[in-house]
């Protein structure tokens, strides 16, 4: 395979960029005065023997830094020591860039960029395949900052290779109000960062599902005489990702699936926020990735061993059938004498002072925000490698399309995100005659319609397939030995799924991930859920397990305040459809919307067909079920989502038989209502009617915007209770008698 | 130590149990007509050697049951055999209690108790100490069922224990209203439950938080001449639990901290809701819990491997400076002919034929819920033996208060929960000349100088002690050397840090857990919020950052929809107090409400001294910071929470400048506001007044419930932004200027 021969060609590539860029005399550096001699070329040789609990060391650096250096000349050409030379110049580059943005900002991360630099410069210019003029290039390696907060790492490389997003102006304004360079890696703001990350283990799970995502698409799509996808995901994590939980879940099942093409880079510094890692985090992390299943590798000089970091690359990219964990042992704050290894370094600028020890100490002369001119010339080289890659690939996907053609289009649309015409006439409708069903398996109606005719759609759920109904009936499941199969078994991981389909959305526009459990579990991947909104990635959850309704399970599976939770969030769509009708009408939004996740709220059990919903209704967000009043005018507005609309329907027939005049308005999705129009919003709830009841087995909190200052909010403002459903309906007042009596006392 | 003896001794208790009964003519069943031929006699040489991944032998149960089965009979004694018998006969029992409670109720959890039987007798019969006659005793053995869908076990445990929560009737009564055998185990419905388990990875974390309470109170109280600390946790978690990133957190620092009476049982039974863990679960779990420092014990054999299983127990305790994992292999749904070890048994009623088959199986001629009279007897014992182990320590307790006066009174107040007298006066007043100081800062002055008057307030922070300022001063760092301090290193593990906590507050009345992360981050661990607000553990989560105030961090680090996700969940304050006053007066609430757990959202950025800021404000929620009108009819009400109350006091001096009465509010909670009366509620915001305007740093959704339909919330309905913290304020409007802007409008 290409790919795995693609160090050495990279490594090729540097000697014959440092060989045309000539003289390497540049590469000495003047020493400042009272500075320490140093030369970027005796660099090379700075090693730094690090045992794993290294607190004898601390020191290292500086100490190595002042120490005499002994070079073994013979055994090495005069070329290749020029070449590492220009790669210790180049990694300098990255530390500078970072330090100098960060104290211009007087705020951010300087540590890991400092420690992670060797490993960046080797990946993004040795290693990695990419296209800086086209950062969406669909067969690109994809690349995430997992620890975002040292994201002027990644910022750095961006501006090496030659990305348009991150010009040097960019990198002044880093953290800046409108600027490209925020304080965390953001994909909306940045073309080349791929995920957004900053909270922990997002990112390491984001790229599970990168991976995940080119192990589908390559199984799907390549034959034997044509691998059109191919390429890998590389991470950056470091001791706080590895804390959280999430990451745990994300590369348990990474090794279960055993995404070889996935390499982990766990930047080992022993230092998080509150000091070394020794006071809170002493687990052998090796050992727990061997027992997830992963290929585990240790690079015990991640300072200056670059040659180490080559090689297992090179050793990873050998293991086809796992993950690689590299941990790479670094010194936080690498190159200052006075914070490196020690937390100060993590999250604050460096303050001037330090800055000049740490340019005395590096040996580096230069102004701030300087990237010499033989940095600049070696790393030009990228836009045109890029481009040639990105063209060879074109002229790939050209023969492709000629000899596969039904392939290369399904390929083509989730490639560019285009939805085929007319998908939506799959979409499922129901008449008031259609059998009743909870919404739930609407929904797995819904989902199996979609399957047919969405070439990108794949999801699963967190153990509850069965329950949840998920499965796409004509596939199978996604596992190691059929990654062609799109039925994906997450277990009981509900963050780490999250987060997974987080990274699948964002591989591809074309694809269309869901992913499910019971809805008070949201709870356990919010954070996750959040940055799908925040990250405009249209992740589809399928939530069950709705409200009361499930009953027995009790108050810690009832969801109560989980609806308006979401309500609030930004940027994503809160959908509670009442049937079929509905459930159909959340789908096609939720297709439609690709940069605004959606979360479907489903109900448990069974609900009858309503005469009035529609698929249309629900893109509207809020509209009348029935009605029997005429000039806008009715005696009373009665509001419900899912379970409750049928509430709401008896209801109103029960007070029409009284002689009022009622509407029944469903508010499935607030977020698409408010979106509407105030006249139409007007001709739903006119301001002039008073009398307003909405019914929702839920926290009420959040429907006063709706019912009113003189109208009555019916829900749930406790929590559940363990009992058959009907009885906990009836006991906590979500009827329609409720109704009727809040009715009369309006 | 008494404890580590304890197996030999409860066993030598069933030796004289067992011939104190006599006959056990009993034990030899009838067999069924059609049945198979069974005796529990026999049955206890029924061995099932089990590989780990053990699909060759799925039907090992009944295969085994229908096998012949040689008698090794001169090895052992007749006596031994009886007894043994007598224990087969009592797992009967349980897996029966929990086959026909299942039944009848047609909803719940059969496999995990029929499977984990053998366990749970040999914990609560042989080997734990408790007093069923008072399941608070505070020296008592904790057991936690992780797996808690698998409750009608631990029902079971408990009645025959005796426990006066769990009467049969109460077993007749599962999963229906008003009992108090709720679908999953509810620690404020059942007396002897000691924490709510379900949503799965919970109740293993609770587990820890439960060890390290009796860990750091035997190290702070005990003598050498008197260990009045010492009791075991036990916890039974499954392959769903394992799954879950929560687990891993918990039990990473469990590691850490070496909580040697930290004894797991993981029942591994290799089904999953979805089938065989097989699709999912692959990792080598024992492998990862050596890798996070625990001693790992398998026993092979879970389903008749008595003796392994007390072996196993003896072991654990035996190491005494690492938790211990005790892989417990086991079949689900153990002695169903037909559904044992397939996902239909783990969640669904047997069905009345399945019943009869495993009845016939298993050699159980009783009709439903029958409780044969030898196992009634054996279990009796409980009663008398739980009253004397409570005496013992009583008496215990009174030499260690005759000898240790102070420190008898400081462990009396945190085992009663009694706050020390005037602990109030401790807390910190401030004058509008105090030094303008972020909240965060001022929740450490609060914390410290609560530190000295609460005996049982112990905590610490996700990392971020020094960003969160949760230090306490006075005090270390509760670690494996010195558990006797204070200052708890979670590491970066929000959501097992805050399971931890529930598990410490409801080890004693007394323990006052506090934690804490940035405000964003609380999604991270929700689900043990969540918790803490249903299980009445009354955590204090000081959440720091808690606005775009933060600044440069970006949108992944601000808040927005936090607020009012909180403020809709039932039975948790949320407080966001503005100034030194308020958080003091913050303080005093969460310390009062030891059933109702509190979020403090604090800031990042200084905030001034406000004049009108008070202690008895913030414990009604909501009240009168200033005002120049009188009759209470202000033209102008402004309300606002934490950093901008200052805003809204601003923007009232500029307003009543041009001649307008205005009212500044501060609804530092919401919950407590809406608890008082309603003259009280209405002389704050009084109906007639329809000028309102609310200001605060988040989402606006929930406001309208107090600034009515005329008024105006002023809030941030996007994500935030990355920039310093001042230009984010102003680039989103929340500002004086936009108070007064709006206040003209209306």
């Amino acid at each position: 395979m290409a790919a795995s021969s693609s160090v050495n060609a990279a490594q090729a590539i540097v000697g014959l960029a440092v060989s045309s860029h000539g003289s390497h005399s540049a590469d000495r550096v003047a020493v400042p005065a009272g500075g320490f001699a140093l030369s970027s070329l005796a660099g090379r040789s700075l090693t730094c023997s690090r045992s794993p609990r290294f607190q004898q060391q601390r020191r290292c650096p500086r100490q190595a830094s002042r120490a005499a250096r002994p070079r073994a000349a013979a055994v090495e050409t005069l070329e290749a020591a020029a070449t590492e030379a220009l790669v210790e110049k180049s990694i300098n580059t990255i530390r500078f860039l970072a330090i100098d943005a960060v104290e211009k900002a007087n705020s951010g991360h300087p540590g890991l960029p400092m420690g992670c630099a060797p490993m960046g410069h080797i990946l993004y210019d040795e290693v990695m395949r990419y296209n800086p003029k086209n950062p969406y290039w669909f067969n690109r390696d994809r690349f995430v900052l997992s620890a975002g907060h040292g994201c002027m790492l990644q910022y750095a490389l961006l501006h090496l290779a030659g990305y348009d997003s991150v010009q040097m102006e960019d990198i002044k304004q880093f953290r800046q109000w409108g600027s490209r360079t925020p304080g965390h890696p953001e994909n909306f703001e940045t073309p080349g960062v791929e995920v957004t990350t900053g909270p922990l283990g997002q990112g390491v799970a984001n790229a599970v599902g990168l991976a995940l995502a080119e192990r589908h698409l390559a199984a799907r799509f390549n034959k034997p005489d044509n691998e059109i996808v191919d390429h890998y995901t590389y991470v950056i994590l470091g001791d706080g990702c590895q804390m959280e939980g999430i990451a745990n879940e994300a590369c348990s099942i990474a090794g279960h699936w055993g995404l070889g093409k996935l390499i982990a880079f766990y930047d080992d510094n022993h230092i998080s926020i509150d000091g070394d890692t020794e006071i809170a985090f002493t687990e052998d992390v090796s050992a727990r990735f061997d027992a997830l299943g992963w290929h585990t590798i240790w690079v015990k000089n991640g300072n200056t061993g670059y040659d180490d970091i080559r090689a297992a690359i090179r050793e990873a990219k050998a293991v086809k059938d796992k993950p690689t964990l590299i941990k790479v042992t670094t010194t936080i704050g690498y190159g200052s004498p006075n914070k490196a290894n020690s937390y100060s370094v993590h999250g604050s600028a460096l303050g001037a002072k330090e800055v000049d020890a740490t340019r005395q100490n590096l040996g580096w002369p230069y102004e701030p925000f300087h990237v010499p001119e033989e940095i600049k010339s070696h790393w030009s080289r990228h836009v045109a490698e890029g481009a040639s890659l990105e063209a060879e690939w074109n002229a790939k996907f050209a023969e492709y399309e000629k000899k596969y053609k039904e392939d290369a289009a399904e390929l083509k649309a989730i490639v560019s995100g285009e939805l085929p015409a007319g998908w939506e006439k799959a979409l499922p409708t129901y008449t008031p005659e259609s059998p009743a069903d909870a919404t739930r398996n609407l929904s797995q109606q819904n989902l199996n319609a979609l399957a047919k005719v969405l070439p990108g759609l794949l999801g699963g759920s967190a153990d509850l397939a069965s329950s949840n109904m998920t499965l796409l009936k004509m596939f199978g499941d996604f596992q190691k030995g059929t990654p062609e199969e799109r039925n994906v078994r997450f277990g009981v991981r509900e963050h780490g799924m999250g987060a997974i389909c987080n990274g699948i959305a964002l591989h591809s526009p074309g694809l269309l991930p869901y992913c499910a459990t019971f809805f008070v579990f949201t709870d356990y991947m919010r954070a996750a859920i959040r940055i799908s909104a925040l990250c405009e990635a249209g992740v589809i959850y399928v939530m069950t397990h709705d409200s009361i309704g499930l009953g027995e399970d009790g108050p810690t599976h009832q969801p109560i305040e989980h609806l308006i939770s979401f309500r609030a969030m930004p940027n994503i769509l809160m959908l509670r459809p009442a049937d079929g009708n509905e459930t159909a009408g959340a789908y096609k939004v939720a297709v439609l919307n690709r940069k605004r996740p959606s979360v479907l709220a489903l109900s448990r059990q069974k609900l009858p067909q309503l005469a009035g919903t529609s698929i249309e209704g629900v893109e509207k967000g809020g509209y009348i079920v029935s009605d029997n009043s005429s000039g806008n005018k009715p005696d009373l507005i009665l509001m419900g989502t899912g379970s409750e609309l049928e509430i709401a329907a008896k209801a109103a027939d029960e007070l029409r038989k009284t002689g009022k005049t009622v509407r029944v308005v469903s508010l499935v999705c607030w977020e698409l209502f408010e979106e509407q129009s105030d006249e139409y919003k007007e001709s739903v709830l006119p301001a002039a009617v008073t009398a307003k009841i909405s019914i929702e087995a839920g926290a009420t909190l959040g429907w006063e915007k709706y019912v009113g200052g003189k109208g009555k909010a019916i829900g749930i403002d406790r929590f559940g209770a363990s009992a058959p459903a009907g009885r906990i309906y009836k006991e906590f007042g979500i009827t329609a008698d409720s109704i009727i009596t809040a009715a009369k006392s309006l």
